[in-house]
C-alpha cells in the first residue's frame, strides 16, 4: 500500500460520522498513521497539499454555491492557534476568517447560546474558522455547571434533558447550515494528559510565551478526567454525516496538521467543482471587449 | 356562558399546536367570536386589556427569564401594520422592537435563510414583533419558486425534499428559541379574498393611503389561491405546542386585536411571573439606604 492509500484509510478511521459506537479510549493521541515521516518530511508534505487547498478555495470563492465552516476544539495546548497558522496560512485571506469564541459577554448571554454562532456562520464562497464554538456550552459549562447561572435561563437547568437539548439544538443548527450548502467539518485536536504537560512545561520555559498563560487554563487541567468525558459526549451526541467530528491524534504537531488539511481538502474535492463558465451572451460580450482592448492604441 | 369564558374557548380553536388535521377552510375570517359586541364596544374592551398587557411586559422585563417573539404573517391589507399600531402601542418601547422582512437584500442572500431571523431574534426580557418573517421563505418562495435562483443555493431546488427541509430547519429554529425560554406566537390574520378586495378599494379611494400601494401587491391577489394553499402547509407542518400559530379570523379588524391580544397575554400570564425580590443581603443594604436618605439633611 503506498503512502497516499496508507493516509486516506488512516483519515477515515478518524472521521466519525455517527456518534453510536464512538469511543475516544479507541483514538491514540500518538498516532502518527504509521507513514514513516520524520517532523521534517511531514512539514515539507504540508507545504504541497497547501497548494492544492489554494487551488479549491479559489473554486469554491467563484461557484458562490457552497461554503466551510472548520470547527476546532481541543484542550488547552491541543494545537488550535497552531493549526490555524500553519495549515490556513496559505489561502487567500479575502475567502477566510476566524472567529474566537471566548467566554460570553454580557449582550451574548442577553441571547441564546447559539446567536453569536449564527452572526458567525460563513456567506456562500467563504471559509470561516470557529477557534472554540457552540461546543464549549456542553464542554466548559458541562465541567463546570455553576457557570450556567451567568446565562439567563428558564426552566431546569443542568438535568439530563437540558443537556439533551442542546445537542439537539446544536444538531439542527448544522443541519440546516449543511442544507444550506455549508461544509461542516468539526475537529477534535486530541492530545494525551502527558503531551499536554510537556508543552505546558516547554511554554513556561520560554520567556515569549509566557503571554499565552492565564492561571485559569492551569486549573482547568485538573479537570482533565471531566473534559474527556464531555467530550466524549458531545461527539457522539453531534457526529452526523452532515456535520462530522474528525478525531485528530494531535500529539505530533506535524501528523495532526496533515490530518486536518487531508480532511479539508477531500471534502472540497468531493464538492467537484469547476471554474464557472459565462453565459453565452456573457462570452460574446468578452470576446468582443477582448478585440476592442487589441484594437486600441498601444 | 359569560362572554370571557366564551372568548377564551373561541381563543382555544384559533390555537393549532399540531397541524396533522388542520384545514384552513375550516376557518371562518368572518368569525366574531358571536360575543354580541358592536365595533366601538370591541375597541373599548381592546384599551382596557392593553393595561394589563402592559402590566404583563413589566413583568417579563424585570425577571429576565424568558421573552416572546411575536410572527405576523397575512395577505397584503390584512392587518398586519394595524394590529401592530394599535395592539402594541400600550407597551413600554424600551422593551419592545419590530423587525419588518422584506426581500432580502445581498448581504442577506449571501447567508442562509435564517441568518437575519436569529439576528432579530429577542433578548431576554423583551418582545419582538416580526412583521412578516422565516415563512416568507415557504410562502412568497413557493408561491413563486423562480425568486430562488437570487438565494445561493446548493443542490435540487424546489423539489418536496427541499421544502421539507425548510419547514424542519424552521420547526427547529422555534424549539431552540423555544428551550431558550422564548415564547413563539404565530398569528395568520386570515381575511376573505372579498374582504381583501375592499379594503384595497377603500385604500385606492383615500389618497393619503395610496403610498401603501405597490403594482406588486396587486399583482400578488392573483395568486390567491397559491397563498391559500402555502398557508395551509406552512401551518399544518410548523404548529407545535412549542410554537402555536394562531389562526386569526380579521375580516372584523377590532376583533383580530382582541384575540392576537388575548393570545399574548394567556401566554405571558402562563409563566405566573411575579416582581423578582431582592436577595436577603440586597434588601437589607436597600433598607439601610432608606435611612440614610431619610436622616440626610433637607
Amino acid at each position: 500500500m503506498n503512502k497516499l492509500a496508507k493516509f486516506l484509510r488512516a483519515l477515515d478511521s478518524y472521521h466519525i460520522t455517527n456518534g453510536d459506537k464512538f469511543d475516544l479510549k479507541d483514538h491514540n493521541p500518538d498516532d502518527d498513521g504509521d507513514l514513516g515521516l520524520t517532523k521534517a518530511e511531514g512539514a515539507k508534505l504540508l507545504k504541497t497539499v497547501k497548494k492544492r487547498l489554494l487551488e479549491l478555495q479559489d473554486l469554491l470563492y467563484a461557484n458562490q454555491t457552497h461554503s466551510v465552516l472548520i470547527i476546532l476544539q481541543g484542550m488547552d495546548a491541543a494545537g488550535k492557534d497552531g493549526t490555524i497558522k500553519h495549515v490556513m496560512s496559505g489561502v487567500n485571506p479575502q475567502g477566510v476568517s476566524v472567529s474566537s469564541f471566548k467566554q460570553p459577554g454580557p449582550t451574548e448571554l442577553l441571547h441564546g447560546f447559539l446567536w453569536r454562532i449564527h452572526l458567525a456562520a460563513p456567506q456562500v464562497g467563504r471559509i470561516v474558522i470557529f477557534n472554540r464554538s457552540q461546543y464549549e456550552d456542553v464542554l466548559v459549562t458541562r465541567v463546570h455547571p455553576d457557570l450556567l447561572q451567568h446565562e439567563h435561563l428558564s426552566g431546569e437547568i443542568n438535568s439530563p434533558e437540558f443537556w439533551q437539548g442542546r445537542y439537539s439544538d446544536i444538531r439542527h443548527l448544522e443541519h440546516y447550515l449543511a442544507r444550506q450548502g455549508t461544509i461542516v467539518l468539526k475537529f477534535f485536536l486530541n492530545i494525551s494528559r502527558e503531551e499536554q504537560r510537556e508543552r505546558l512545561l516547554a511554554r513556561l520555559d520560554i520567556p515569549d510565551k509566557r503571554w499565552k498563560f492565564s492561571p485559569a487554563d492551569l486549573r482547568e487541567r485538573e479537570y482533565w478526567d471531566d473534559y474527556q468525558k464531555a467530550y466524549q459526549n458531545a461527539i457522539s451526541e453531534t457526529a452526523r454525516p452532515y456535520a462530522p467530528w474528525i478525531v485528530v491524534p494531535s500529539n505530533h504537531k506535524w501528523y495532526a496538521r496533515l490530518v486536518v488539511i487531508g480532511a479539508i481538502i477531500r471534502a472540497l474535492q468531493n464538492l467537484q467543482q469547476q471554474a464557472p463558465k459565462p453565459a453565452p451572451e456573457v462570452a460574446k460580450f468578452l470576446d468582443d471587449y477582448r478585440t476592442r482592448l487589441l484594437s486600441e492604441h498601444p
